[in-house]
Order: structure tokens, then sequence, then C-alpha cells
């Protein structure tokens, strides 16, 4: 969202915005982890907003390769000419780089971070021959979810070392009901009661679920209440549906919301 | 079906077309869960003729990689032209953007979808370094068979929780007989014939079925006959054959079948 | 063989046209499931020819992608210019396209088929941005031999219900007498006794056989007899031959085919 | 050796001509089975010069693609102009189309025969859109070495099914001397003792050898011997070195040799 | 860091600067070996300063082709052009060409250095046809992480034994905490705390720790502090975040540092 | 080193240049087996010295394809033009071809030497539609090193019978002293210690090393000691660094170091 006029909305959990401005005073490179939906996105944004640079996202997959960030020549006009990718052109404006997801990426494209994330804050673009300086105020973010590391995805130790580390989690009870009402244009008894849904389902454990609900499904289960949903209709769509395929596991995720979902419209 | 002037057919199985519709007015993404043949490609049509979105589908592959959704450059009179791919298109027109069984293409294709998916509801075109925002009516909607699901074949949960989930499921007897009847074109006996034998194969456990009959397959078999074959030799090309290669299988099939169905033609 | 004047030499082995003919009449998509050699490409070309249509044949294999199906842009005096893959083709001319060893193609072949099996009848070509509604007559017809099957290789029952089944196998010894007869144009005593070399192999077990004789071998050491090899030399050269590598297997075949074939030639 | 003036030097072992002919008279497609060096190369040479028909070899491997066979769109002067490959051309004029160790294609390249090994005889080039049918005289030949096959390398069934198989064989010891000298151009004595040495290395086993002495490597001897090495120096550069890097398996080949070979020059 | 007119901050550790030198007056060429963050790259940009040499650095990675460091041609106005890779350019120019974490790259980027290596010290480019002499001064350093090491990612011993070794650890403490203090620009004190907390780390056994602290870590501890950070905030984000996600070894290690580290300001 | 005006400096082991230019005269091709460093390199550049004959080298890798030897199209102009690649030059000058470490190659490069290599001497160039027969003088020379064959990568059966066989080993004790001596131009008494460390290693078993001290790293000890270190210094870096990462194995090989060499300079 660069050039946003209003701050993206964030609420703090911890120390998180004052150890990223240290970071980026001192020019150093940042890694973000944290569970899916819990607001690592959003926290970028409202940091580069008072940072005043600009963002630049990239959202990282198996497939993107070096040339995607750096850039690569095209064809135009019989000629070849060369397109910055989205790090160098963070890098030439100074801007905020965010590569969110990035052991998705290919260990190429971790590893061409490197000098940038060293004393050198330099690009090196082999295929122009070039070494670019890193413009003041770039800063490199990248974001991971630790739940999902396995041996074959993993940020290098040499990456990993490069980095000033955020933990981020989900926010406390009345933090996640003002932004659950805030984020879904709901009132905030119904957004409490879809928090105490999350909250229980947070706490289950060995039912087979591989995530627990996220401020976001909350959000969604909010919008979908302020659509015309019952309460119920609506956690069951956003919250349970995403959450699992089984139908035992369903079933029982199910019971628990009715526990705290008052619901006056139509059954499911 | 863009453009069609009367509604597909389609007869709701629960409250998908309430949940569908205010998913759609409160722009978040949808998931569709259902078995093979349940009619999740109908439904979605009769949403679009509903909401009076045009659709663009997508039937999912191995192969399909980002560029495949988003674009590419061609050649064209010795320069480079950009040539948007369907997602883009429906991203620019405000259309239903309809992904069948997702969970088939890679996973550059699913990460690729996330900016669209949450508050942003922006898509990040790489290669042309523009980011569009999606037109008002845009709406992603994907399908995935959960029965299919395997460690390497999956929805990420990052993805998962950016979307409201619908089950699907197969229609109760008098509901897909009246299907049945409709599409094939027979008189309501026959189609009830094959339904019972729909069901019959459904309530099977353990005999080396990979899949049930789907209302798909009983439709089929209600066409054959209404091109002059005997409902037992309709069924058995069009529900036996596609169920199982193996003789001791489709032998059990066939004298299930046979329970069910008058037959007044020639024997098979 | 589209366009030839006599109708292909097919002897039916049950009431396969009759169900082909059926599927035809829907625009239903055929599935034949059969083992190697006995006579699917000959039955499809019969149909053709009965039901005047085009035949357009596709031999599947592990690199066949979408676009050689399909179609794509080739460079032609510095423009690109779009050629029509042999299924476009067949969509457009309301051909019957037949894709032999459909399982040999990689799942993206397959699933590019879908929009074609249902009720949309249409090809999506991406790469053009256009729909195309196939031409009235359009068939496919795909086959595959379910004794290779395997979890790696093997139709998706999405594809699979699709699809009308057709099952083929060897004719009966009357039948495949008459067909060895005519197609080596040998007289029909020596064809009798090539059948029973074939038959009796088809009976063996346990030998380490991964197929069996088929109605093409037999044809072609009826045409080697024809061409001046004693039967032994024929039988040995091509049905021993291409059934096994192994000595003692080979011995064992050489055996039992000397106790069906009178040789009154060069010993081997 | 297309064109060759003298009939490449070929002896007989079995009934190998007499049925490569007759397969050859009826347009069938011929499978050579036998070991590394027996002589494979040099039975079709003699076959092509028999028949006056042009051979054209192609040694096949892993990277051997459909394209490479059958011809591809190369870039001249700004316009694609199409090259046909070696099968191609073979199917145009009528010339024997030797695909030497066809296992070690991709089975696109196998599966891209079939149409050219049935009652079709045809070439269908899908780039092109075209179908050739073959010339007169057209006939594919293949060759493999079933000591090599495994799961992974094999000819399909529904390869092998479409092909007259020959065995070859080592020749006997006095046609295999008469090789030797004829093609090392020494005598006869020195000729005979290096058959023995191959012959005593076939008889071995368990030894730990992939491979026995092929004429091939006898012949190589005999022509080291006719450059001025002593039989023993010959032997072990190029019977011994060739077959195995095992030390003590050098030893026991060595001890094996000096048996049989006269010695009269520098010891080794 | 070419052309640099200060002295990169380098502090020897043990012989390593006499080793390099005399195996740059011997055109022999070097690998690195040591762990993460001991500052392999600043050594070599202390020995390109005094040896007076331009330095050309790449990034090895899992794609880093044999393009890629030689050089490839690119289209330009309608004609290819040959562009230098590193490799190349620093061949010509007489640079030291330093590839850092070399056993990363593909097995081809490796033995495309085997001519420089030896006696030879030439680069043959194929794609060129020609072989370039490096210009005097050219010299080759590779690093890597004997560490991380695996059967799959190793220097082949071929390219090992084409190289003199030289093994870099971390400084000693008195050293290390000069290192620290320069570099993150903090008093001694501070520095002298930062490199015992980095010592007790290292004397850690069996905590599930991948990777050691690194003097690169301490040093970023350092700037975090400098920006305001406390002790406890700083060596949290700077080396507790990047060595583990484990919540358990995360408690450890912040206990750990409280016995180190004199904390005055917010807590965590 | 072609056109070189001093015979390269070699000192045969056994017979291993008679072997070569019988093999040589006779036009056979050659395989040089032997562990790394024992200066097969410098063996084929004498041969290629004494018998007039142009040397071409390629080091193979992984990803060595049949273009990269035989030649490809290049766009020049807007046009393609052919360029030879390695082995086709020396095809047409009738060159010595050297393959140098072939096993490294894919085996598509290895079967692509097959007619080259029987009495065909000739190169299909599929590409071009052209078999060039090899000019005289043409001589195939391949190396590798039996001590890494693995399942994976070995030199197939086919292709090893086409060759003859040099083994070469380390030289004598008093042969290897004159080459370390004359290599690194050092007096005779510093070289013989080196080959008594040298040798020492060669007898150890059982201590975790892959590889041997070869004789290239006896002469990069030597060279560093011409620089300047002590003979300790040197033969850490040189010999004991290269040939292992295990900190126990080095402790073990300086102690066997500090038994035979004098040191009279820095200690290490």
């Amino acid at each position: 969202m660069p050039g946003s006029e209003v701050r993206p909305y964030y609420v703090p959990v911890g120390n998180e915005e004052h150890v990223f401005k240290a970071a980026f005073r001192q020019g150093l490179s940042v890694v973000l982890k944290g569970p899916t939906g819990c607001g690592k996105t959003r926290f970028v944004e409202a940091m580069a907003y008072d940072l005043k640079r600009p963002l630049i996202t990239v959202a990282c997959h198996d497939d993107l390769s070096t040339a995607d960030l750096v850039g690569r020549f095209l064809l135009r006009g019989g000629d070849t000419e060369w397109v910055d990718g989205p790090l160098t052109r963070a890098v030439r404006e100074g801007a905020i780089c965010y590569l969110d997801e990035v052991v998705e990426a290919r260990q190429d494209t971790t590893v061409v971070l490197h000098p940038l994330t060293d004393h050198r804050r330099q690009l090196p673009i082999e295929r122009l021959g070039v070494t670019l300086d890193a413009a003041p105020g770039f800063c490199l973010v990248v974001s991971y979810n630790p739940g999902y590391q396995s041996v074959l995805k993993d940020l290098k130790d040499s990456t990993r070392q490069r980095m000033v580390a955020i933990e981020l989690g989900f926010p406390a009870a009345d933090v996640e009901e003002k932004i659950v009402a805030v984020e879904a244009g709901i009132d905030h008894d119904v957004a409490a009661q879809l928090v105490r849904v999350g909250q229980a389902i947070r706490r289950l454990e060995n039912v087979g679920l591989r995530e627990v609900a996220s401020t976001r499904v909350l959000i969604a289960a909010g919008r979908l209440i302020g659509a015309g949903l019952s309460p119920r209709e609506a956690a069951r769509a956003a919250i349970v549906g995403p959450l699992t395929d089984d139908a035992t596991v369903t079933a029982g995720l199910v019971e628990l919301m009715d526990a705290y979902l008052a619901d006056t419209s139509s059954p499911d």
C-alpha cells in the first residue's frame, strides 16, 4: 500500500515496532516470524507508512527465480531491453522490499540477497555486469512461518544470521476484539464472541488441525455476518471450513462453536 | 457459460447460494469443496448468472504456471506484446474467476493469488512492474476434491485461511431424480432407477472403488438410454466401466445393478 | 484412415459398436479399455467410417504437452502465428479425436479435456484468450490398457467419470481365425494353427510373461509365413521374440508352439 | 554405410538374414536383440546393401526427443523453416531407419513410432499438421541389449508387439576367428589365440564382470598387435582394461590370458 | 569492494594472510573453509586491497550455471552479442574472482574451473571456440562451510586437490571484542558483554542449534544497541531469533543471555 | 597446449606411451583410467606433441549436452548460423579430442561418440542432416577415475568396449621426486621430503580419507615453499587442507607430516 494517506490499521503486540525501526536505522535486514494470518503484511505496511518509504511486496513461490527478483532482458522492437525486477527497483529507490513467505522461494533467490544483507549493501546484477549500491532507506524484510519449516524448505543459516528476527503472534483477546470489530465493521459483542471461538480453537490440542484459527478468519466470519449470515453460518464457512476437511473434526468444531455463538437466524 | 440467457439448471442442496452471495458482497474469495461430478461447475455458472458477472473458468493442472494465469509477452511483428491471462482479464473486468481443481496447479499459482484474497485485492504483475486493483465485482472461486488430497497436493493453510469454504455433496434422492430426468431428458421412473443404483453404490464400503458414482455418471447413463441402449447396457458403460477396471468388482457391481434395473432389451 | 473408401476391416466382439454410436449421438466421450494389439485403433477407424466423421489420431507420450494438443505460436516471417494442434482441429471440424494410450500423457493433457467432456463441450484456448464450442460431430475417444496402470500413471477419477467406457478383448477363436487369415493373406488352416498357439499362450499363468500374444502378433506371424518363412520360424520371430527375453521362458514357448505348428520347411 | 560399393563384411550366425528379408518384404518392423559388440550395426549395414536401400542410423540416448527424430523448425533469415529429422527423411526416401539402443531413448520417441509399425505405416507430424505415408522400402529397425534392461528402461510391450524379433549372439569359434583375422588384418593363428581368450572369459561366472568380451574387443586387440604391441600388452589394453576396474578381477583375467597367449615381446 | 581507498577492516587470526599471499604469488587457487559469519568475505576484500587487484565476487547458488560464470550470447539489435560473465572478466583483467559458498553451485560450475586451477591457467569458452590464458594477477578463491557439507553437496576431490586450503575460525575473545566495538560503533564494555554471550553459546552442546552465534550476529546486536535498543532486546532480536525457532531453546538462550547482559532499559 | 614448442614435461610410468601410439596408429579410441592428480592431462599433452596433432580438451560435467560437443545454431544478424562444437572441430581437423572426466557427462554425450569409435569413424550431426567422416589423425581420448564410479555414474559397457584402456597411477618415488623438483622449482632434498609425506599418506588405510595425496598436491606444496612458506605451513595448506575437513584426521595427518618434514621457519 505505498503512498496510502492514512496509516494502515495495525495494533502492536509487543516491542516489534521499536525493534523494526532500530534495524531500519542501522540498515539491517529483518526476518518476521509468525503464523498464517497474524498480520505480518499489515505490520510491514504500517512500518513503511511510519518510515515514509515506498513498499514493494513480492509473494514468494517455488518458481520465483533470481531473474524474477532482479530483472531480465525482454525483446522490444527487435532489441533486448533490460527491465528491473522488484528487488532492483527497491534497491534503486530506497524502498522497503518485502519478500512474503521467503522459504517458498528457491535457494538461489535467498543467496542473491546475501550481499544486500551484510556490510556491502550491494546488489550484483551479473547479467548487466554491474553492482548497485542500495539507496539510503532501502530495507529488506522477509517473512516466514516457523510452523511450516521442513528439512527441505528452511532458511539457510548463512541467510538467517544476516537478519534481525522479529516474532509476531496472535494479539491478546482485547486487542483482537478491537481489530475484528474495526476490520469487519461489526459491533463489539459479536466480535468478542468470534474471538472467544478463535481462542477456544487455539487451545485445542491433538485434534488434527494443522493450523489454528487466525485473526484473518475471525475477520472474514465477521464480514459474512455483516453481509447477513447468522454467526453460526458465518463461522462454519469462514472458520471451520478452511481449517479442516475431516467430517469428525468438523463436527467437533461446530459443537465447540455452538457453545460460544448466539444464533438467532437460519440453522445450518 | 458467460452471457447465457437462461439460468443454468442448478438445484440447491443447502445454504450454499446464500453463503456464496454473502462472500461475493464482501469481496471474499470462495473455496468449493466436494466430490467429482457433484455439480461444482454448474453451481458457479448459476451464481455468475444470478450476480450478473461474467465467468472465466480455468481448468488447473500440473503445468499451469503463473504466466498462464497472469499473462505473458508474445512476439508480434518483431516486438514483444503483453497478452493478459485469464486471471488478469477477470481482475480488470470484475469477473468471477473460477479455478477448477486448484490443487492440481503448482504452488506458485496459488501463492500469486494471495494479494487478491486479502484486504489488498491486488494483482501484482511483476513482469510488467504494475499492480492492478481488482475491479468491483471481481470474485475468486477455487474448487477441490478433499478425497484426493495427499501430502504432496494440498492447498496451503495460508491459502485456505484466505477463503470462505462451501461444502457441496450429492443431492438428496428426490432432488437427484429430478436433476437426472431433466438433464438426460428421460422419464422420471428410469431416472429414479438410476438414482437408486447410484445410492446403492455410494453405500458400498471396502470394495476397492476409489470414487462413488456421481450425479454426472447417472446423467450419462440416462442419456445413453435416451439414445436407445437398454438400462443395463447404459449403466454398465456409463456407471460401472468408469468406476473400476477390476473384473471381480465389475461382476459385483453388475449384480447389484441388476437388482435395481428393469431390463427389457438386449442382454449384455 | 480418414476418407478411406472401404470400411476398415473390423469384426465386432460384443455390443461395442452399439454403445459407441449411442455415446456419439449423445455427444458423450468414450474411453476404450483393452490389452495391447486387440484392435482398438481399427475399431475407432471403423466407427469413424460408419459415422462419416474425419478421424484425427494422437499417440500419447510422456512429453505430450497441452500445447501439442491445442496449438502453439510459431515464428513466421518475424511474426508469431498460431498453429492449431490436432485437438483444436478436431473441435473446429467436428472430427473424432482419438488419443491413443492417454495415460501416457501428462495430467495437464487430460485436465485440458474436461470442459470438452461435460455439458459445456468447449475448448478454452488460454493463449488465444478464446473458448471454442465443439462443432457438431466432434467426439473425444481415449484408450488405455488397464493392465499397465500403476499408481503413477492412471486416469484421474474426475476424468474417467466424464466418459462412457467400452471394454475390448481378444475375439473368440473363430472370429480371430478369420481376422488373421484376412489380414495376413494366408489360408484358413495356417491361421487356425496360429490362433491355437495364441490361445495356448493366453492360458499360461505364472511364466513371467508381462503380456499375452495379441491378435496383432498372430497376424505378423502370418505375414512372415506369407513371405516364405516356415510357421515355426515365423512364430518364433513374431510371437515368442516380442514376448520375452528370458532363455528359459523362450524354450518353454518354443516347445508349446511345436505342439501346434506343422513345420515342413527349414528348422530353426 | 549408405552407398558403399562392396558388401559390408558380415558372416551370418543363424537364419537372421532370412528372417530380416521376410520382414522387410512384408513391411514389418524389426527389433534386434543381442549383447554389446556382437555385430548388430554391421548386420544392418549388410542388409541395407543386399536390399539396395539407403541406411539412416540414429544412436539413441536419454535426451533424444521426438523432434530430434521427426524434425523441427529452425530460424532462417527471420523466418522459421522446417528441417526433417532422420526418421522423416527415411520415411520420405524409403530408407532403412536404424535406431541403435532404442531403450535409451525417452518413451515419447518409441510411442511416435507406433503408427509406422502397424497397418497404417504413417508418420504423423503434429507440428506440421500432416501425416506422411511411408515410401515403399521404408523399414524400421531398432536394437537393444536384453542384458541391460531394467524396470526403468525397457521397451514397452505395446511397442515390442509391433515388431519382429531377431536374436543375435556371438558367432561360433571358427566364424569368429575368421572375422577377427579379416577385420584386424592379422594371421589366423593369432586370431585363434584371441578367440580362445574371448571364449574363456565368456565361460567365467560370478567374477564380477558385467559384460563378457565381445567380438569387437577381440578385433581391437588384434589391431593393436598389428600395430606392434605384444599379444599380452594388446589383450590387456583392449580386452581386460575395458572389462573391469577391479584390481583382483584384473589379476585373474591376466592370469587366464597368459595361459592362452604366446608372448615373445616386452613384458607388461 | 574493488577500488576502496582504505583497507577493509580485517584482523588476522593466524597465518592466513601469509599463506594467501604465497598462493597468490605462485598462481595457485585458494579454498577458504570456515563457519557462517566468521569474516571470509572481509578477508578476501583485505587481500585484494593488499595485493592491489580488483575483486569480483559471485554468490553461488543452485541455479548458477556455467553460462552465468563464463558468459552468454544476448540478442542485441537483431544480432547475438557475447557478454562476458564475472569469471571471464576476472580472467581477462587479472582480478581476484571470489566464488562465495561454491558448493551451492552445480558441479558443472566447479568443473569449468579445472583448467584455470592447474598448470594451464586457461579458461576454455566452448561457445566462442576460444581458450583464454588468465592474465597475470588472476587468482581464483572459493569458500565453503565444512559444517554444511552433505553427500549431495560437497566439493569434488578432483576440485579440492587443485587448491590451497586456508581454514578460518572465530577470532579469540580479545580480537573479537575489538572487531565488534569497531564495526558496531559501540563502547568496549558492551562489546565485551556481547562476545561473552557469543562464546557461551559456542560452548553449548546438544541444544538443537544448527549453527553457533557468529561474529556477524554479535556486530548486528551491537548496532541495534547503538540504535537505542537495550542489550537484551538487541541480543534477542539479533542473536537468539536468528539461531532458533524453538520455544524451549529460545527460553534457554534468553536465560543464558541474562546472566551476561546488564540491562537497564525496557524489559522484553 | 596445442602448438607448444617444447615437449610438455611427462615422465612415463610404464608402457603407456607405447600403447597410446599403437592405438593412435590403428585409429582406436583410448580411455585413461587413474586417480585425481596423477598426470592424465599432461600425458595427453605429451602424446599430442609427439604425434604432432592439435589437442582439443573438454572438461566434462553434468550439463554438458550433445550440442555443447557437436555444435549448435546461433542467431547472427537475424539468421541462424551453425557453430561447430569442440568434438566436431577435432573430427574435421584430425585433432586429438580429450574428454576429461567423461563419466560426469550425461549419457547422451557418450552415446554420440559411438559411431566415432567403431569401424565407421563417423560423426552424424542430426541437426545439420550430415555425417562427417573423421579426418586422418583424429583420435578420441576420454579419462575417468575408477575410484569415483557409482551405479549412477559409470561408463556404459557398450562405450567401454569401444576403447583401448590405459591405466595410470602415481609414479615411483624417484620419478615423483624428479617431477616435484622440476615442476615446483625446488631443490631435490625438499622434493624428496614431500614425496615421503605423500607416500606415507598413500599407505594409510581406514582413516576416512576419500582420496590420497596426489602428485599435484605435492607440487603445490613445493611451490608454496618456493614462495617462502615453511615446509610444514606449505604441506598443511596444500596437502592436509584439501584432503580432509575433519579435525581429528587433520591432527593425525599433521603429526605424520612432522615426522618427515624438517621445519626451520615459523611454526603453524
